[in-house]
């Protein structure tokens, strides 16, 4: 038997908002550690890797590994009938067809629970090497989403440019050329607001503007995002969690004669 | 001659947003007592019953008995025209073929009167017998369209059982079912977030999700609403309108042989 | 070399959204007094002219008489990028076929630049004579905005009426028809909520519904409007920009047989 239990559903909202864009269903991969998912994207090029620790919930309960295949819109039109500060418990069987997801309201007496259809789907677990980054630059989550939307109006692919004073994000198109340039903060009052650059060695890199824009979906989860950046490796720009786990995305660099 | 005063012209504005998606003209009949609106929604599925009382308005005057037929996507607009605490007057001459609505600003020096041409509509007065209910639910009017707006995500139709301790809604569809359940409220602070239940006997029926979801335009109007259920009748769904009157819905219960 | 700083980037995107609608693209013509645009519009039947004075920006330059080219909705895509209380600095080479935008955040280290190409447009300049008027109408922007919006649902054309009382305007279409009158205030404690009226002898005058719809677009500008009428003069409808300019309309009345 499976179980394990949130008591704000709207961790879970924001996390189906933060990836139905790039997949339509996925396999959610429950052990004793907790809750795994990991999958390309459906046209096969970004990766995104979801991870929820047991110890996060505050309930959690699985007897035996189980792999449970789900359709992320319907998922995500189910969660969509709570309220965000509704109690959410995921429950299945062990040998089960089905999930069911109970919603308790905070104030009122109102239970709701749907039981949704799984799906069997192929798998192929990806290994993801641990590696060293050239760069790794924390920012405000709100900013990064703001300047790849801004900067998406004007060219398909964005140039990350990082070195120790900062970052600059540029692209061009039809319409002319945009460059944002944001520094290195040196007071670190509001660690949210703070940007924060890690490097090893200056790294230029264009990525397509479109899966960069998938990936800032996640932005309400949490303030912060972190960009980790190398010659030659795909991109991780990760979000995390607060007191449950992170969400990754990896999206390889695109390969551009001019992009030096 | 024919005039009635109401000094929020707001709730005109929330009247016929109840009543636009169902019907597209309507008969308005003025008598001394007030006004009384009766239609079949565009598909002659359920019916729509207003009433506003003559002594709720500030000033109201009727001579002769009057029935104005009205395009209601034209009311609507002209109401839209007007500010939420507008004073509106609504103005008819006795065999007129317009009505004139006139909107007076509260603090401005302004003054709106739009004329509109009346409709010859065929009407059918249908008699609606006065019945005891073996179940009558009030609940918060809120919680009621979320619910329907809720399980229409799974379902066509929408199972309704009441019995002494609560009401249970459910649906199911392509991606699974749901049940939504709501017990009775035992501790009675605010009037308007209780659920109270008067029943006789326990009661499941079936009803289209699409009827209910229209009824629920009338939300606006009342923190309350009120399901009176018995079996091989037709569903009321009520809406008071404080001071003035009451809009009623009528809904068949779908037959159904996987009901029971 | 040409160089004009403003500390609310706002005030362009404001600008921007009242004349784009009108315009696709114009001649921004700048010189040591500021810059001008004269423009008519797409379809050729009213004219848009805007003026920004050099000593209302907080730093202005300009070295030579420049005229560029602008697209209008390439250059608010533009201006969106920015935040409302950036500062904004507009830079072009004498020679330029490219227009700089600069923006810098207020509170973040963050530095945006884009650049735009510039465009050859023919031009014609129009002599606008200065013309003394029967009826200069002082008016809440918002509030012409509204009774614009309004009376566009039932007509094609406002009909506008100004005696020494007040201001009506007029309409009629399928629906029926609609007046909304507005009287000269008595008590001018605030003028930006004052109706006032400077009148020489009363004009009633037909306007195209559409065009004075684009206009109102301006309305975020300044809370006042001004309408200047005279017979067979066009209308001129004028927004101030606090500090900066002014915004000005100019739309020739409708001739109706059954106008008078």
């Amino acid at each position: 038997m499976f179980e394990a239990r949130l008591t704000q559903s709207a961790i879970f909202k924001k996390v189906l908002d933060a990836i139905k864009d790039l997949l339509n269903e996925a396999s959610f991969d429950c052990s004793e550690s907790g809750i795994q998912l990991q999958a390309m994207d459906n046209s096969h090029v970004s990766l995104v890797s979801l991870t929820l620790k047991s110890d996060g919930f505050d309930k959690y309960r699985c007897d035996r590994n189980l792999t449970m295949g789900m359709n992320l819109a319907s998922m995500s039109k189910i969660f969509k009938c709570s309220s965000n500060d509704d109690t959410v418990t995921i429950k299945a069987q062990d040998d089960a067809d089905t999930v069911t997801f109970m919603f308790e309201a905070k104030k009122q007496d109102k239970i709701s629970d749907y039981e949704m259809k799984l799906m069997n789907l192929d798998q192929e677990h990806l290994g993801i090497p641990e590696t060293e980054f050239s760069c790794v630059i924390k920012m405000p989550s709100g900013e990064f989403a703001r300047i790849v939307k801004d900067l998406s109006q004007f060219g398909e692919s964005i140039v990350i440019s990082c070195t120790k004073e900062g970052v600059k994000f540029s692209t061009s198109g039809d319409i002319g050329s945009a460059n944002v340039k944001i520094a290195q903060t040196s007071n670190f009052d509001k660690e949210e607001e703070c940007v924060s650059i890690d490097m090893q060695e200056p790294v230029t890199l264009t990525f397509a503007c479109q899966y960069l824009n998938s990936f800032t979906k996640a932005t309400p989860l949490t303030p912060v995002v972190q960009l980790s950046m190398s010659d030659n490796v795909p991109l991780v720009v990760e979000y995390q969690i607060p007191d449950l786990g992170h969400l990754r995305y990896y999206l390889a660099p695109k390969i551009e004669e001019d992009e030096n």
